[in-house]
């Protein structure tokens, strides 16, 4: 166990610095933008409408609008470099993206990677384009190119970095931005796979200060896979459960809000879907996050409410949905293959998610 | 001056590694395609063809097809970094993408930037997206999004890596491919702002082993900027002149191929333009590549045909055009600003390039 309180600013990462400059590089942005690009309130993902006012897509799009987003996958590729295991990162790279674009309601259409490495090496390299393209795969989308840097005096010997795009369409009155958020709105959940792809400087300087073996089973954690494989757990993708529900409720749109968990949490996380007179008011104790974040918390003696800061804490992605159909679809997505928990409901507040 | 003869594998880049690289991703890649990624023959960006045949934009596309592609600004982020000026590199990033865009026809819609980094230092990364600003400026589209990843532990002090997304849109029918590209046709050059993005790893082992100093003006080179200075200058971006001839002769379409001059200099791009039934015969004694080219060759000692290999050497976006509108379209490029220069022809061989 670590002798000192670990935290993430701590293991590095300074969010406020990240929030300053997100202040700093809007104007930049808004210098670009035409009339084609679409307000962003707390957007996960930019939307750039085409020109167009017709009957158009076989797929039912009267105006599609084109939904773009870009991640990567963070220290996590350190992980990756570190137990030798290449081709999984690729899977979150996709999930990072993807994740994000259905959050407006976006149907993936292709993703583009860029690797940059110390070396080209052409089996290491395949590996984690095949775990690219497994992503697209779940995701129903399509790897339509990518690059790879070879960056000698950049990168390290064996190390690497990964940057994702992905591009989706989403018909223009059925973007999700949270206006249509309601008191009484029901907030449900769906399991993430462990810690997905974000907060591992954290989750490292854990392993490192607790002297943590990677290559050691805990039977507490996992009764075969060693500390390395469970933390290498690809982030869950969400596409086409996701996709399926906006489909299936096309005309009623039950579905008000939705929310991908990543860096920041459920709480930095959930409030970008609500409106500013809303609060979502979330309940812990209605489901169980699984081992390895309580194993983190241990050994890194770290505070709850700084893992629910850092971490999804078990919860990959929420939905915000009207009440009469709150169960309908739970049992849609339980049908998919997801894990749905009833985390709470959005109450009168100031765009903020409390816990009861 | 450097005491052995340096090559590009010398200063750590292996091509070959790459393209075997390529070979091996290509099956995975393909696993992810639909029928409306269209086919890619040496395609400098991924076409996506959207699932509809009416008539659609208000700019006048009947089936657009959307263009993506993924590039990044190489080794020279590091000379930006040893220079401290970060507000250009952004603009090469851009320039990286969307001169690969407008290769196959494309009109450039939208941007996104990933930038990877020890620290997020919000003044040193809004001088970065500045610069990225600055280049979507240029080319006519919006900077979309954006990530801005901090990992201490991957980058090291003060470094950072930078990769660029661009998504474009061009009528099906109009695709530039090469394919038309015939017996005749004649080659023109625009000139580049000197080195742009490729080659910046040899460029610095140039300046380790013979010991220039960034910070020294050498008059060789120009009488006011340093070397440093001379060595950052900006990718030139090539979108509007081309979107504007493209546009020109949209009905004629006298262009037949382009070619954006990047890694692998003339002869490694050019030839991406051709039929396999064509070679494109170049004068190379009708340009004067800028003073740098010789600078480099000079105090790094590099051989002739490696500098062509690796460098743009004074030319950085070709194109191909019928023999009858080679004149006006020279002329349309120079009043836009451009320097242009007649290359060469067209001639029957086996789709390389070759010189004269």
């Amino acid at each position: 166990m670590a002798k000192k309180q670990m935290t993430y600013a701590g293991a590095g990462v300074d969010i406020d610095a990240g929030d300053q400059m997100v202040t700093m590089i809007q104007r930049h942005m808004a210098r670009t933008y035409g009339s084609r690009v679409l307000g962003r309130h707390g957007a996960f993902a930019g939307c750039f409408r085409l020109d167009y006012n017709e009957k158009l897509f076989k797929r039912n799009y009267r105006d599609p609008v084109l939904v773009a987003c870009t991640d990567g996958v963070g220290s996590k590729v350190q992980l990756a470099v570190e137990m030798g295991l290449y081709d999984t990162v690729g899977i979150d790279l996709v999930a990072m993206s993807v994740n994000d674009l259905i959050v407006q309601g976006a149907e993936p259409l292709f993703f583009l990677d860029y690797i940059g490495t110390h070396k080209l090496e052409p089996q290491r390299m395949t590996e984690i384009v095949k775990g690219v393209a497994d992503g697209c795969v779940q995701s129903d989308c399509a790897l339509l190119g990518g690059e790879t840097a070879e960056l000698p005096d950049l990168y390290a010997e064996g190390e690497f970095d990964l940057a994702g795009f992905a591009v989706g369409v989403c018909e223009l009155k059925k973007i999700i931005d949270g206006s249509r958020v309601e008191r009484g709105d029901v907030v449900l959940g769906l399991e993430s796979d462990g810690i997905h792809s974000n907060g591992y400087s954290l989750v490292r300087a854990v392993v490192r200060e607790a002297t943590l073996d990677l290559n050691q089973v805990y039977v507490e954690l996992d009764e075969r896979k060693t500390l390395g494989q469970v933390l290498l757990t690809p982030t869950r993708i969400y596409a086409r459960p996701i996709v399926d529900v906006l489909h299936y409720y096309r005309v009623k749109r039950v579905v008000s809000g939705m929310a991908h968990i990543t860096g920041g949490g459920l709480g930095g996380n959930l409030n970008r879907a609500l409106p500013s007179h809303c609060n979502a008011k979330i309940d812990r104790s209605v489901w169980r996050p699984s081992p390895v974040f309580g194993f983190l918390q241990k050994h890194g003696n770290i505070d709850e409410e700084e893992m629910f800061r850092v971490f999804n804490m078990g919860i990959g992605y929420c939905l915000i949905v009207r009440p009469d159909f709150a169960n309908s679809i739970a049992h849609q997505l339980e049908r998919a293959g997801e894990r749905v928990h009833f985390l709470g409901r959005i109450v009168k507040g100031d765009g903020k998610v409390c816990w009861q």
